[in-house]
């Protein structure tokens, strides 16, 4: 089958062989994939991961043994393949297994190939209204939700998002439907045109936003971004760290102990909440694709999607 | 009358003027007071300090206007005097009013001396029960309890204190009225073994602790505590920061995403909350008192506080 590969340096290949699904594992066959900042630090060398890349995908069920109900079934994947057994999974923190693999992120074949294997227990089966397209972009929007499940927003909270990328984009729609004071931070008018065109607060300059803010969600992937954000935090407000940074940050900690700041760190979240707001349209996610390319045309996909101020570039298998 | 100030250097005067109480504050003669590492670290420059040093005392009130029935009363006080006025003030964040002045630490003159100032709203008169040496505790004792404001904390939560000085000990005592599976990591036997005496787990080696900690408090005022601590935690579990570092910080953030940390400033706390655990003999801060100087000999005690793996040294003014 074909695949876009780290072997270890990034290739396109039509030889990779058809996976066999593993007892309690499906094979999935790919229509689409989204190339995502992740994948980009994984060519760079991130986690030193070989194997098929791609995590936000869409596919139709071929296998899933034990479980013909789910044959045929067009499917999105939870992509923390977790022990179940040990006590991290038994304190029900899948998502943080430390046996867990992560699908083409962490020593687990991905999505930018015709077929991928995930465990039957991670996949969720997607309702007739959400449409590929839109279902690539449920494993970020995910991530997204995940901001909901770990702090309380109500909507006398001012809240600033710092970043303007595919992951501010997504949090801005989710958070927005907290009803609370929202505006976004970012750099891109083209791109804070889509937020406003939704009634999303929006500036591009900092000096514009009254510091004492109640939440911050920093979604820059870069350090300025955490200095910024922790000038604008009231004193005990949250901070919410939803990208990550290239090695060691330097940082003034004595002022979150001053200002008694809550840092959260957020990663992976839940998919049924995601489809859930796909399917009652309450985020708009199709304006941010920005290219289509087969899987054949991957490396220029890629190339695309490493250009500057690239939105979502789209993988097409079928 | 007498006092210990930074002016800016470092003195001892008999010929500071007694203050005269603006409106809606009093006048308190001070019977002890306590030597901190925040105080040794203003004589170092933090802040730029300048007037009377000294935030931990206790005292009798000998003037408070329109407030007769203080008149007479041991009182200790919450050391920042808030304008009461201000958003911050009147979102009931009083301890990070911007306004705010702080006791022997930002524009306030402090309680190494015979007398000071307080708002009156800032007193809290002590039971007979708690004695001058308790009450001296009081702040530092009140900072340990905003932890347990701040989180919650169950009896089947395994908690590490890192550190085993002032603070680590304090925090200590009141992290064990919780009944959580409490372990201290200190570097000091003998003041282990204060703890070890009150039934609380204690240890040298690092690598005794096994990781996956569901809370871990950083007391140690190093930044290597903050990186052993990020080591020790679980993923999704609590990391609180209870002390401050010198300048900058580098700092793996990246961890915190992945893991989904959860830090948490912690600085001043309720002062009922640590009068009620002294009254109630929950806590024993006695044997933390390592030296007692006369006001007069203040310059001694100084040096004898900043003396490695000194406790508590105190200042007496009667
Ligand atoms: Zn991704
Ligand atoms: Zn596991
Ligand atoms: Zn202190
Ligand atoms: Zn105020």
């Amino acid at each position: 089958m074909r695949a876009i590969q780290l072997a270890p340096a990034l290739q396109f290949t039509t030889k990779c062989p058809k996976p066999t699904p593993p007892a309690g594992e499906a094979l999935v066959r790919v229509h689409q994939a989204g190339i995502c900042a992740t994948d980009l630090q994984l060519i760079k060398g991130y986690m030193e991961f070989q194997g098929n890349l791609g995590h936000e995908f869409v596919g139709t069920v071929e296998e899933a043994e034990g479980n013909d109900h789910l044959k045929g079934k067009r499917v999105v994947g939870e992509i923390n393949a977790a022990c179940r057994s040990c006590p991290t999974c038994k304190a029900g923190r899948l998502t943080h297994c430390p046996n867990r693999t992560t699908l083409g992120i962490d020593r687990r074949d991905g999505a930018f190939a015709d077929y991928l294997c995930l465990p039957i227990a991670n996949l969720y089966s997607l309702p007739e209204e959400i449409s590929n397209d839109q279902a690539v972009f449920i494993e970020p929007l995910a991530a997204a939700c995940r901001i909901l499940e770990q702090i309380s927003i109500v909507p006398s909270d001012r809240v600033i998002i710092i970043g303007d990328g595919r992951l501010g984009l997504l949090c801005a729609q989710v958070l927005h439907t907290t009803n609370c004071k929202l505006t976004v931070l970012g750099r891109h008018e083209e791109k804070l045109n889509l937020l406003r065109q939704q009634g999303i607060e929006t500036t591009m300059q900092p000096e514009e936003v009254t510091p004492g803010v109640d939440i911050v969600i920093e979604a820059t992937g870069s350090p300025d971004g955490l200095k910024l954000a922790n000038q604008l935090i009231r004193p005990q407000g949250t901070l919410v760290l939803k990208s990550t940074y290239h090695g060691q940050t330097t940082f003034d900690f004595t002022s979150l102990v001053v200002n008694e700041v809550n840092l959260v760190g957020s990663r992976c979240g839940p998919f049924p909440k995601a489809i859930e707001l796909l399917k009652r349209t309450r985020v708009s996610v199709e304006p941010l694709i920005h290219a289509r390319y087969s899987l054949d045309e991957g490396m220029k996909a890629i190339q695309h999607a490493e250009a500057r101020g690239t939105l979502k570039v789209l993988l097409t298998m079928d």
